[in-house]
């Protein structure tokens, strides 16, 4: 069994971005900017706000922080929106979810100039992905194909099983995994809450993509002899022996499941880390692509 | 066995539409304008394309045919899009696929106005369809969609098995049954070239929707018991015997499949008429839209 170390992957990746980014400066050129915008006082959002920024900080990108009070009107953030849009200095920003009641998500993503948007959440580069065009590849699946491929875990011909449809996980990875290419080529099965027989399908795979967010919902019996098990579930256990509170778990038993998986994520330290490496990455893709 | 007529249906369909149009003309409204660019001399196309003007009249739609030389370059075939995203009496155009080689269909198809886009093939919409949000859905799914519903064909927690994955019919399918609502909320598996044991994996099908083009290719024993059999290949094949020199057949082995099958579609007469009646039926929607 091989773990998938996500820390140590992510790290790899943020130590050549700083690379390239050591190479723009010395080159004279402007380093990428990332902006992230975030309304309201919720803490995990806080955290892994305060986390992107200090993820831009180690990379040597410009970062600025927005924060809008929970009483932030839909219009007023939509003119913080295009203010971001049209600012020539900012290569990239994120909004960070979930948004207060009164603001319509949906309405907020559309308006994201879709050549700053490397959180990729906007339909065109949605769109894009799905029919193969270069685009901004949302940041958790694109750290996924990332894991996959310096792994050298091969896709092409093989069955994966993606559990949960959401449109942040889910459903993407469902697309990236069956298009041309590597890693891609593979029959992939989309499974969700009226999916029957769960088990049936996911003893049939090759690969298991787990986006449920349901603690040791994946268990031994349902994977087979050397499957390949990413697992993508976050979720937080009261625990009141540990000193934060919580512990934090996936989707998978892992001490059981490894036991029979070729390869593993683990959680923590796994598909996690991933995620704000890939959204560095797409910031730099943005940059990249202005020169 | 039921026959999912596709014929009948996409009749009702047009004859609804028309219906819908004397009303609008009756209120004084302006009625819906679907234009269609045609670039070079291909027989097929020239078919196509003439029976969606005539289907348009058949209606009370204005249609507008624009025929351009096999000689077309790139920019003038884009600046009669820009033309015609710019002209206020055309509700959605169409431009009739192949393109000569000199041009690049990604760049054209990027440059239809998305509110326009009544193929449903820009990025923007395809994303839209992807993220759950209300947008033009291409015509072929869209008429598999409206035939299993005017059937009353449960999807809900069916395993549904698409073969083929074109950005025309494959992918979207693959996405649109498996999304939340009717028809959806199914488990989908997307298999394509790169696919193994494909016998295995559609034997285990409730739904079968085959868009691969390959005569003959869904045999009984691929299928099981009371599955449901969308057949959208269509192949001409050489026939001297027929006056026409050559006859139409779909990628399923009709005469046996259709004695296990619950429902099934001929080939013609299934979902090759409800293409152009949900053209159709985005024309309508676009002109609705305007208002």
């Amino acid at each position: 069994m091989v773990l998938l170390d996500g820390k140590k992957i992510s790290n790899d990746i943020k130590n050549e971005i700083a690379e390239q980014v050591k190479k723009m400066k010395s080159r004279g050129e402007k380093v990428p900017h990332l902006a992230a915008i975030i309304v309201g006082n919720d803490g995990a959002s806080l955290t892994y706000v305060a986390s992107k920024v200090k993820a831009c900080e180690r990379v040597g990108f410009d970062s600025t922080l927005i924060r809008m009070p929970n009483t932030t009107s839909e219009i007023e953030l939509l003119d913080k929106i295009e203010e971001l849009n049209l600012n020539p200095d900012i290569d990239g920003f994120i909004i960070q979810l979930p948004l207060p009641k009164q603001i319509n998500t949906q309405k907020v993503l559309l308006a994201v100039n879709p050549e700053k948007d490397v959180d990729g959440f906007h339909p065109t580069n949605f769109g894009k992905m799905a029919l193969d065009m270069s685009t901004f590849i949302p940041a958790t699946p694109f750290g996924i194909l990332e894991l996959l491929d310096r792994y050298g875990v091969e896709t092409q011909g093989k069955h994966t099983v993606v559990i949960g449809r959401s449109h942040i996980v889910g459903r993407p990875m469902s697309i990236l995994m069956g298009r041309k290419g590597f890693p891609g080529n593979s029959t992939v099965t989309l499974t969700h809450s009226h999916t029957k027989n769960i088990t049936q399908i996911t003893s049939q795979a090759d690969i298991i993509i787990s986006a449920l967010g349901v603690p040791n919902f994946l268990k031994a019996e349902m994977v087979k002899d050397d499957a390949v098990v990413i697992d993508v579930g976050i979720t937080r256990v009261i625990d009141e022996t540990n000193e934060k509170g919580y512990y934090i778990t996936g989707d998978v038993d892992f001490e059981n499941v490894s036991k029979k998986a070729s390869f593993i994520t683990p959680v923590p330290g796994g598909v996690g880390p991933m995620t704000i490496a890939m959204l560095l990455k797409n910031t730099l893709l943005a940059r990249e692509r202005q020169n």
